[in-house]
């Protein structure tokens, strides 16, 4: 294990932090707010980044383990530093709420532990919604764009910090693929600040929601989440949330004139998908039970939750706890299922579904063809063993780790149903869940405890496990 | 396919269905209670059988497929046909409740849709108890003491019907492992059965009792469950519980004079120290929060509950709703842990959990040594790697159709702890649940729909998924 080369990944990602607090600094600075907690917090981030520094690491090759491990430590440690601003200008009174604040942000969870959002200066409301948009597609891929390692070495962190079963580089180089994501995921940004701002909506509205959308964040900067939007403006953020859902080699794809190759991604297929069905279902469960009496409004805050659900977002229009029972069990199942491997959003990935399912049918042929050892296929090329093996493997680990953090919730409330969609929200970094954390709730409520355990499901989550559970593993500190 | 030899395996099942109704007929004609319901239903399987093995199957070889599709099919038949003394006596109204009743008996759920079971006459209490006998080491089990299948062909119908992650031969012959297993099966009830007798409990509470431990069921023969009877009596039955939970492996290893190979069976050792964690934790929880004042009764009441939720009986003294909210998620825990494969016992199975695990340390360990492949163990022999591979597709449809449950409930109430106890308990073959389906309530409140869905539930939890699901797969019944 190298210490040097972790301690210069996370220097250099503090300050990347750095560089990204100036964007708060600058609108705290146009609304006369506070500017000091933000320029305290950048020099801090800049002098520790400067040190962890000192001694480079050009061209340092390193092993999974290290990318893994660097990766796990950077997102704490930013983490740690980005509560500063709350804490600094007394907006957040506790250290642990200001922990939980920043990893919902920076994890494009959403989940808050404010009751009262509008009292925040515009400041720091930016950076919650801006952390999002940092976390969406990942600091370390950001950083990739920057720093001089490796390719192999490259490929180690990328792996690490980006979402689902296995990591499709869309150019040979690690390095340009990161560039590509990042180029695609700015430009579709701005696109869909520069739609919400010919709606009439304020920049500063536009810009929030945008970021949330983009890394499927939800952090909501009014108190009513998004319901006083109207409709128009709420169907774009819909259709934006629905787009960063998608697994971005999609986008790649039609930006170099493929779009033949790009519409047959099963994963993108099944998402829409599951997306089409579910609106539907909500849908006519919602026109039955008498929940709406128009068919376009029932439709339009289906497809308006389902999108923010299944994305991971978490963005609200209305009380979906008032739903009738078969509309929330669909929103949980949603909340599971989540995005596409290769977006900004969270869940388990509609693709590691697909892996699932289908080595299940495999296993289900074989009694009917023992004997015959079949392969997964996924868009017509057979999967690696070694992908479904992770795969299932990632499978159990998701589940142990949340019937754990039931547990550890257990002796706080009284209300499992509030318990379960917490962590199932926090997990999946979706960010409202049900009961007493649902769209008109929030997470204050908690103790000081199971604060830090939904912190951790956030980061968990975010970070797919794995970097997370390396850091605890005996293996990972021995010199080797 | 070949239908002529699942008829006769049917048939045959329909024929020892019928002897076994010996029995209840015989308690019938002591307690003086109408005997026609059992005789006709005697008459009906036995001209049914005798109809369907017209065509003899002598010696014939099938394959995995027909072993599976017969497994199926003869317990949806046997369910079917053992309703017919609960509908005749008129004892229970409607067929849906008969049915769902039989199931839960067959299965060694005893999950019941009985306000008052002390109004049913001894007949059918014992025929309720003794079908927990009959499906709890297996009826297709049992018919392989008797039929003359060839080797091959017998293993086919013992993989679908034993439980666990894969299926170990004690003798070469699967005959004579057949034998062996029931022949323990009924010496530790017999004994059961005697010790209940020397601390005073009267016959028939003696019969039904160990028939339900034996078997993991769990059906009461009285309102109150076991409160009535003593606390050495309650013991005794913690005792067998566990005991009828253990891998039967581990008794044949004793009975061959090999204590020391047994002692090392990895899934029996993590049973045992699961049960003790449990045992410990919620008794500390009780006492701490003040349910119990004295140690003892802690001490007893925990271990009961505990030994009766893993082992997926489900016999209960206490109504744990009233316990604190920890101590009822160490026993959700338990619900979906359950005892060992090669048991009488239901739920994912102690091995499938240990093989589950050692799949995710071995691919933790991967990002620390990238390239090297290691084999997962288990009682220090490499685990096949078929193995690994149908205990996790077995872990995310037991997943899939848990959640797809839960969602076919969702019209019926508006209690999710109930609906998630009540698939939880019916899925898992344990039968009380939480809320309303707790250990003092039951499953009459369900809508007929709804308890269909939880029979089937049953069904595939006590087959293990795969039999019931071929029934319904598209190649299962073509030629080839």
């Amino acid at each position: 294990m190298s210490i040097r080369i972790i301690a210069y990944i996370i220097g250099s990602a503090l300050k990347v932090e750095a560089a990204f607090l100036l964007l708060p600094l600058l609108c705290a600075l146009i609304y006369g707010e506070a500017l000091l907690p933000y320029i305290i917090t950048i020099l801090l981030c800049a002098l520790l980044g400067s040190l962890l520094c000192l001694r480079p690491a050009d061209k340092a090759e390193f092993q999974t383990r290290e990318g893994f491990v660097a990766t796990g430590l950077v997102w704490i440690v930013l983490s740690l530093t980005g509560m500063l601003p709350f804490l600094l200008s007394g907006s957040v009174g506790s250290v642990c709420d200001a922990f939980f604040e920043t990893v919902s942000g920076l994890t494009t969870t959403g989940a808050s532990i404010l009751t009262d959002v509008e009292k925040l200066p515009h400041g720091l409301l930016l950076w919650r919604s801006f952390m999002h948009w940092i976390g969406g597609m990942g600091i370390l891929v950001f950083m990739l764009t920057l720093l001089p390692f490796a390719g192999g070495s490259q490929m180690n962190l990328m792996k690490a910090e980006s979402p689902g079963p296995s990591i499709s580089k869309l150019v040979p180089r690690a390095r340009d693929t990161a560039k590509i994501l990042y180029g695609i995921y700015a430009a579709m940004t701005v696109l869909t600040i520069m739609i919400l701002l010919l709606l009439r909506m304020p920049l500063f509205d536009a810009l929030c929601i945008s970021f949330g959308a983009a890394g499927t964040g939800g952090f909501s900067i009014l108190n009513s989440g998004c319901a006083t939007y109207t409709v128009a403006q709420q169907n774009v953020i819909t259709i934006a949330m629905i787009a960063f859902g998608v697994n971005f080699n999609f986008y790649y794809l039609l930006f170099i004139h493929k779009a033949g190759l790009a519409l047959k991604i099963e994963e993108v297929r099944w998402y829409l998908l599951i997306i089409g069905a579910a609106i539907l279902m909500i849908t006519i469960n919602l026109l039955s039970r008498g929940v709406y009496s128009s068919i376009p409004e029932a439709l339009q805050t289906s497809a308006f939750h389902v999108g923010s659900i299944i994305t991971t977002t978490g963005y609200a229009t209305t009380d979906v706890n008032l739903w009738p029972n078969f509309s929330q069990g669909i929103l949980v199942l949603l909340m599971f299922c989540g995005a596409c491997a290769g977006s900004t959003g969270g869940g388990l990935k509609v693709s590691r579904l697909i892996l699932l399912f289908r080595s299940y049918t495999r296993e289900l042929a074989s009694f009917l063809h023992p004997g015959i050892v079949r392969q997964v296929h996924m868009d017509g090329k057979p999967v690696e063993p070694a992908v479904l093996r992770s795969t299932s493997a990632y499978f159990f680990i998701y589940m142990v780790i949340f019937a754990v953090s039931l547990m550890l919730l257990a002796p706080d409330t009284t209300d499992w149903i509030t318990d379960y969609s917490a962590v199932a929200a926090t997990f999946n970094n979706i960010g409202p869940g049900l009961g007493m954390v649902g769209t008109v709730g929030n997470y204050s409520g908690y103790s000081a405890f199971s604060k830090l355990v939904l912190s951790a499901d956030m980061l968990i989550g975010r970070l797919e496990i794995f970097p997370i559970m390396l850091l605890f593993a005996r293996g990972t500190w021995r010199k080797f």
